[in-house]
């Protein structure tokens, strides 16, 4: 992380507002849910929404307090076991398959072990000597929690998508994706050298920069995303058992798990299904298609004779149509899901929808600065077999969408609320 | 079951006292729990609590109320996917292993469930024209319940125990296991005909029956249990590394799961632990070892130039010793745990301390009438593999501690309170 | 081994005669064979032929060379680690499933080292001084080859007939099973107590003995085998898809590995055709049915409304029906496969057909005599989980056919020659 | 593959020649081997030796004999089946893990296969109308075959390399890799636009193309590769414990196989061996390390305080140095190894030691022409998480050695001759 970011939380007062909304809305998220909720973790991928809210507990007291509050105290040490998520310079953590097994600490003690966290936090904050190193873990901080708010809602749909009773999460409006009714077209863009990666005043994580240059070639790219409705066209026309439009590992992957739709769709007397934070509804034909693995999105534009953006051409695209990096991230959204950006501007909306697919290795940028000591661990370490995504989706807090975020998973995974733009 | 068993339950009003003492029961022994507790599955042996609250109620509304009561309305018909065990008859379930997936039925809903199929049962029992087909039915459902309160209690050890917290489950005096100082002594029994299998008038499982003749050739067998001294001995010898006292598979499942030490047993600083449902505790020499495999049951013993007994071995010392069939099922227990049975005749006690290993594979006995029905698949479909245990446990209710009774489990199985006499 | 049995070897001239027999033996059913097929291991349980060459030469090598001849020095000390199949206390050895990826020592390599551990035997029994332990421990060096004479046949049938090219073994007479077109008539066995175990003068394993007393209650066993056509029956009406007829882990095998009809049977065009050692032939309907696991001999049972007998009940008919324990261990049989045997007595034939399921676990006997020092670990510690098999089969020694021969495997296993007689 | 490339097999007197080396050269390296050594598959990367012969063959039959000769008969239809490695458009084939259970055909039947194939491509080779799609297909074979020839020495060091005899291969000069006791130094590339990819008028892989511009920044690149002393370095510092060099899959690629060294190096007494071709020999401290994993180039890189070079800073580095792309595809090897290249430019040789990890996934180059028809299946649908390797071994064809050509593998694959050149 730049230095460049800390003028911009410099107020303690601006920190502890957001330190507030960001914390509260964590246990907004999970207020929908009865308490069996927020144990289980069906899938090694899913974590157990009270480990969400430890760990993000965990993340400050073990960065922060233990390092900025004399003679810290930990509230329960043996939270370090609990909490820890992949940290090796943390000590020894639970193996992450076990998360699910884990009935104490209960989402009790989570709450009472949050609220004296805070307490600290706070303390911490209201001391003279805030420095710009601390101001920057806290928002690191935030940003963390952010980044689990996002698996809370996607881990929540997870837990309850795949119970039988189909149970809503709730009633109003979200997973809101536009409908894409109007034709795909096409933009151009010119061969040249264009320049990716952040470099505004905000916050951004390290693998967003060193912001570098880049030589695009001439590319086309799909100014809407594919619908349900196209990608039913493939269902239809047998793409899930056609090896020529698959990567060999995509189909193998397919075949041995009988993967013949996305995530959460069910056929049912011809029709199709599929679960959504509101419940099971009629698949909607004109929204984006969602729960897709890498290995779906790659078949079906192969499958159309187009292929994935890159990354850089993504970004490269979107900066162009945006102009759009947000100024800073000090923006506070109190509303995990934001359907109002959307009514505003239905036409040119691209980001926020869904996480798109690129074609692109999750890789480190030239002159990657990985973040220094404990933190070194973020990002960095995941950086291989996995591919990045794109964009956003409507369960991505708002100050996390911007044209240089690199989200990236593994290319068989669906959980994520992940979808298709076409390029060729 | 053999007609003969009907008549000990011939009074409704008997029958009625019983069901709701049982019921009850099954509450009772949740009561200490989080609600955290109910929803997990740490290995695939071990239920989530709810869900065997769920299921011993769908077994009196699958098996009883649908068959018993005109134009039934089945609760929630989704519940029939959730709660059916493993009856073939009874249409799909959930896969055993993801139970512990599933966060609804929530544990209220679970408890409502209960309360309707209590209210149609006992209203079903207060009719007039109440036939001893159903009493029998009633009195296996109970059964049936009470098997499934043993289990709550070793799977909520099991879940508990498996928590780097070692929550305590109940301060009470329970797993209370009679001290063994005594010298070791040795009954000897002369070699002739023995007859084995319940004769009795009051409930036994099908694989109790037939009653028949054995031969048994002569054979010593001890007059108290192996104590947790008496292993730390076999442990200190480096019995767990030497493959003369092992049956081949025994040592492969020691040596690829790194078995040194009986379940829940932790060793600090030279000193044994273990966890009990009071929390983790020194281990005490005295007592008799539990939570041991059949492998490691039969490696001990081999150490000590000795064998486990067989079943039959182990019924006719046990039936001679006590004389003690009960004389009838009816007998009602309110508390799970009986150590005052011991107070009162410690030198005696044979059953009830711990399910002891016997050298017997579960098989059929000489015509071996199979309940008819879907009940058929209670306890026939399960002899192949497994290995029987006599005795009871603190865990067992008082009921189901008698000569005759057959349990069964896999040889690496040690989560149920097991443990090993000595037979030569 | 009981000492009785050593009077029977005493003549060094018996011996070396019948050493030289068996040893030839073991070559010659490997005359067939490329050298490609030495090599393989399709499955764990399947041996490399060379692998069973080389291990049955290493038993004499390294417990009677190595014991009986001064200052004895190894062919090659790295044989041990290859041809140790599971003695612990012999050293380390490769890991099971690895035989198969050992391309040295190459078959002429242990050729010659038959060669050269035969002449030393040869030269051992040529002293004066030739004694009964080590008479003993040739006897039993020639009964473990021939076993492994056994294993060699199925395991080149499993090599041969797993490879889509279908090749024969040879086009001689062999897996020849009597046709059983007769009716199936039970014999009636009455109640009351038998003795069973070995108690002859020849050579017998620790398994068969001591010879002891049981009780057995009334039964009827089939005077003939099931057949093909009877088991197509079987399949016919759906035998495969019914979980009433089978053991829990029976039918969860079949489903899991998606059984539905014996090894190497496949249908085509409406035609069942089965790979025999012959090559690939139409399945005959009236000849006894074989390469069926437990769990199909015990559902097929259960589909017929009887059962399998119990070893005890098998020897105890079998007893009766032949008389016919061998006098002694010194037969010698120069061919692999025994049809001769069978024209003569067609009707009355009950033993080497097929191998026998019956319905006992593999246990010790009472008063069992594991063998002494490293030889303990030949019988004994597979006694848990496998199930007793009787009679013999085509690829039986037959010196190794008698009524008191217990044979054991898993119950999932097929590539053996198993069948079915059934009881009631 | 473009059509420029056809013009420089114009003459079928040339063509000729090569297909009789390159199908020579194949017999030739498998000369050393015992016919043993043709079967096994001991990992499932590792094919049979026999099946490389025979897949290499079904290739020439499969895609130019059935498409160019009237009527042509396959010489065994089942052939299809055993040796189409992993084309969907040509049927169903045996499970590549099964590839080692096949013991039929034998050496012997795949060889009469080669003269078959050989002389029917030779007979089409004879006619007037040779085209040029058939000259280029003839080349895609022989180039085929070539990369089994690398394969094959690779397959069969793992072969004898995992036999606990340690046979050796050949016991000439192979393996060869120049000392490179020379201090390390590094060549700076200035920031600016390159060309990387194939334009020559050789052959080349579809993955080689469209050769297209690249913006790079400065960076160094090491101008030798990392030695065997120099890992051990590595090794001894405790490198293989200590997270902070790893990426998170490399860590726990390592723990779960206990990896604490390349591939077939063994410590013993302090001092450490490896197998080489030779058979087993002390490390050479001044010879290039090799076989080891991307995750371990990764991990000695990041303790270094240095990376890998991305793949177009290794190509612009290379074709800097050499200017040396071979003029045409036509260059015919006889020797596989080629030690006097070796010879004659000890300190500027750059290629052909060891395949060098770079730190660039294995994607699709802007406007990557996808081989057309069923060699649509050659490259393309691999290009998900593998990495992207440069430079070529002791084990690749001299031809096959090129600064454009593309190896790839997953990260964890240490049995190619793979080795770390550093960059920053």
């Amino acid at each position: 992380m730049s230095e460049i970011a800390v003028s911009t939380f410099s107020t303690t007062e601006h920190i502890l507002t957001r330190f507030h909304q960001v914390r509260q809305q964590s246990i907004a998220l999970c207020e929908p849910l009865e308490i069996e909720d927020f144990v289980v973790q069906p899938t090694v991928d899913v974590s157990p929404p009270k480990w969400h809210l430890g760990h993000s507990t965990w993340f400050f007291e073990n960065f922060i307090l233990v390092e900025y509050v004399d003679n810290y105290q930990l509230y329960q040490p043996k939270y370090n076991y609990f909490f820890n998520s992949y940290y090796e310079s943390q000590g020894p953590r639970i193996l992450r398959s076990s998360r699910g097994n884990m009935t104490r600490p209960s989402v009790d003690d989570i709450l009472k072990y949050r609220q004296h966290v805070d307490s600290k936090i706070v303390a911490l904050l209201s001391k003279d000597e805030v420095n710009d190193d601390l101001l920057h873990l806290i928002e690191v901080g935030l940003q963390h929690e952010q980044q689990h708010q996002e698996l809370l809602v996607t881990d929540i749909k997870y837990i309850l998508g795949n119970n039988p009773m189909y149970p809503p999460y709730q009633d109003m409006m979200m997973e809101m994706r536009y409908q894409e009714a109007r034709p795909m077209a096409f933009e151009q863009i010119k061969e040249g050298i264009y320049e990716i990666g952040y470099d505004g005043n905000g916050f951004c994580w390290d693998n967003e920069q060193s912001r570098h240059k880049v030589y695009l070639h001439d590319f086309e790219i799909a100014d809407r995303l594919v619908t349900n409705g196209e990608y039913l066209a493939f269902i239809a026309a047998g793409g899930y058992e056609n090896f020529e439009h698959w990567l060999m590992e995509g189909i193998e992957w397919a075949r041995s798990l009988e993967v013949k739709a996305p995530l959460y769709w069910y056929e049912k007397d011809g029709e199709w299904y599929h679960y959504t934070l509101r419940g099971l509804e009629k698949v909607n034909l004109e929204e984006p298609i969602t729960h897709i693995s890498y290995y779906e999105a790659d078949a079906y534009a192969r499958w159309k004779g187009m292929r994935l953006p890159t990354e850089q051409e993504w970004e490269v695209y979107c900066a162009k149509k945006h102009n759009s990096i947000p100024e800073d991230g000090n923006f506070v959204e109190t509303m995990q899901f934001h359907p109002t950006v959307a009514e505003s501007d239905k036409d040119n909306q691209l980001l926020g929808q869904v996480w798109e697919w690129t074609s692109s290795a999750y890789l480190p940028y030239p002159n990657y600065p990985r973040f220094k000591g404990a933190l070194g661990e973020y990002n960095g370490k995941f950086m291989v077999n996995q591919m990045v995504l794109r964009g956003g989706s409507c369960a991505t807090p708002h100050s996390h969408i911007r044209t240089t975020y690199r989200n990236f998973f593994h290319a068989d995974k669906r959980w994520q609320f992940t979808g298709i733009r076409l390029a060729k």
